[in-house]
């Protein structure tokens, strides 16, 4: 960062909304306003995409977006900070395409409180076998499978950053032994034992549930494929609330109709929205959620503005950026 | 009960086992013995039902069973006490078959611990639409709706005893506002408003999920039926973990069929087990689970044990039994 902050002090913010997208996750002036507070001097422009404003998007210093057209902002030399309302960054690497002077932050940490709360359901939701009952219910089968109650479980957490992290914290409160995996390897202090994804094998066999909460990145991409699902025992349950590439879904789907894994919650899928000619809508014991894991659309919005806000307050004191993307990590 | 306690000190036991039954239902001597503990000098006969043997029986103090056979037991003059290892008794009303010396107990309070898991469940499953997910997976239709975390909503808890109480504990863990009907009316700590039955539709247009938690009785009989499912706001979720009969079952249906009512989830059914034939496996946003909300296997018939040698201390003693059924009450 140059220490030059007059685009932080009076910033000109140009917001790009996809009219395709749910209105949950457009960013509005009252929205806006609401964040910056005391923020005073801010020029906003509000455009959707399909109604691009060139001029006003050449004067701007701030870019937000939910997806972000690499081509468009390599040209926009005046940018400093761009905020991806999104947490997943990996369409957008290498970060080669950006501008100089820019930073790019994302939306991590926005999706905590929701997603620990879907994670205590998938978590309960597997150990309660929901997704062989929603199977027998297609087949009108009545077949009881009485299951005690779930303290005596182990649930491993595959990737314990602020999703992950959030998960484990909701997790806490049914009594369960939570392992975890991160890269770093340093301790959460609601995770019994934590290894680094190299020695993640020596925890796979434990588990009675698994749930996948990394980003996708190059080290992440098909981390759990087949070797990896055949280390969990017999009547284990996976949830993938993550990237659909983290997981082989092949393999899975092989290990539920054999009957090996108890069952499945898959919130996302390599493409999305799924077509309706995909194998995973059929496949037994899986339940398919239309990624809706971790977006509160109440809360959303007003999370990611808050980010914002506070990265205009710390640059225009010289402090480090928030949730700025490293390109080398890759998230 | 009379003043002679020999029946408890020394108690003949006849244990009629189910052989249809899951053998998680089961009473075996192994459990047996651990619970009677102290109490020495107890016989012990345990035979299944299609294997009965009529003099041992006929020299008990002490009959334990899944299921009671009214006919069979009215004749045992010599029997003090009747453990049902169910805590549902409806089907056995009125008392009037009973052995006049004895006393019969039920299995209230067993399911305490595992349905208030279920109770936590079933409230995030109605919250985050699972059973509208399903009946999409099943149209293979991707349609996201976004929720906000729970920690908005409340719960009307109906039938707020052994049952309703482990799930309003449970639930006070979501921070959401609780709701609670008991036949009483009394104040419970996890429940922020009480009312007596008479007084539900005060709290139903309230509830943005409804949990069915009260025994069966001549008062419960279709106690939530159009009417009350009627005054439940658009978008409601509701579960029934009590008996198929509190609920009016074809009013439920209409109800998700509009779309007025976003959910249900139904654990017990009026004919359990549920036929092929039956309507209730494809109406739209209804999960079926077969009747497995409140028993924990491992531990199940060692809580209905404790039960039994808890009050056959009692008795020795001539304090007052745990768990008596009353005829007049109907549980």
């Amino acid at each position: 960062m140059a220490t030059d902050v007059s685009w932080a002090l009076k910033p000109r913010i140009y917001v790009e909304n996809q009219r395709a997208r749910d209105p949950a996750y457009h960013v509005t002036e009252d929205a806006l306003h609401r964040a910056l507070g005391d923020i005073e001097g801010a020029s906003i422009t509000i455009r959707f995409d399909d109604e691009r404003d060139e001029e006003a998007l050449r004067q701007a210093s701030v870019f937000i977006a939910g997806r972000l057209d690499k081509a468009l902002l390599s040209s926009q030399d005046q940018l400093r900070l761009i905020q991806c309302t999104s947490a997943g960054v990996e369409s957008y690497m290498p970060l080669d395409w950006m501008p100089p002077q820019a930073v790019l932050t994302n939306a991590s940490g926005v999706h905590a409180p929701k997603v620990g709360e879907y994670g205590l359901l998938v978590t309960l939701m597997l150990h309660e076998r929901i997704p062989a009952y929603a199977t027998l219910q297609r087949n009108h089968v009545w077949q009881r499978n009485l299951r005690p109650t779930i303290s005596g479980s182990r649930v491993l957490i595959y990737g314990v950053g602020a999703l992950g992290g959030a998960v484990a914290e909701k997790l806490r409160l049914l009594g369960v032994a939570i392992d975890g995996v991160r890269r770093s390897g340093e301790p959460h202090p609601c995770v019994d034992r934590m290894v680094t994804p190299d020695r993640v094998a020596e925890l796979l066999p434990e588990a009675d549930i698994l749930i996948i909460t990394c980003p996708l990145t190059e080290q992440t991409r098909g981390a759990i494929g087949a070797a990896e699902l055949a280390l969990l025992k017999q009547g284990a349950g996976v949830a993938n609330l993550a990237r659909g590439a983290v997981m082989d879904y092949d393999a899975l789907a092989a290990e539920l109709r054999s009957g090996r894994l108890s069952g499945a919650v898959l919130d996302v899928f390599p493409q999305e929205p799924l077509p309706p000619e995909a194998p995973w809508w059929d496949v037994p014991n899986l339940v398919v959620v239309p990624h809706v894991s971790a977006d509160d659309p109440f809360s959303y919005i007003d999370r990611c503005l808050e980010i914002l806000a506070d990265n205009l307050r710390r640059a225009t004191k010289g402090e480090p950026l928030r949730n700025v993307v490293d390109g080398e990590r890759g998230y």
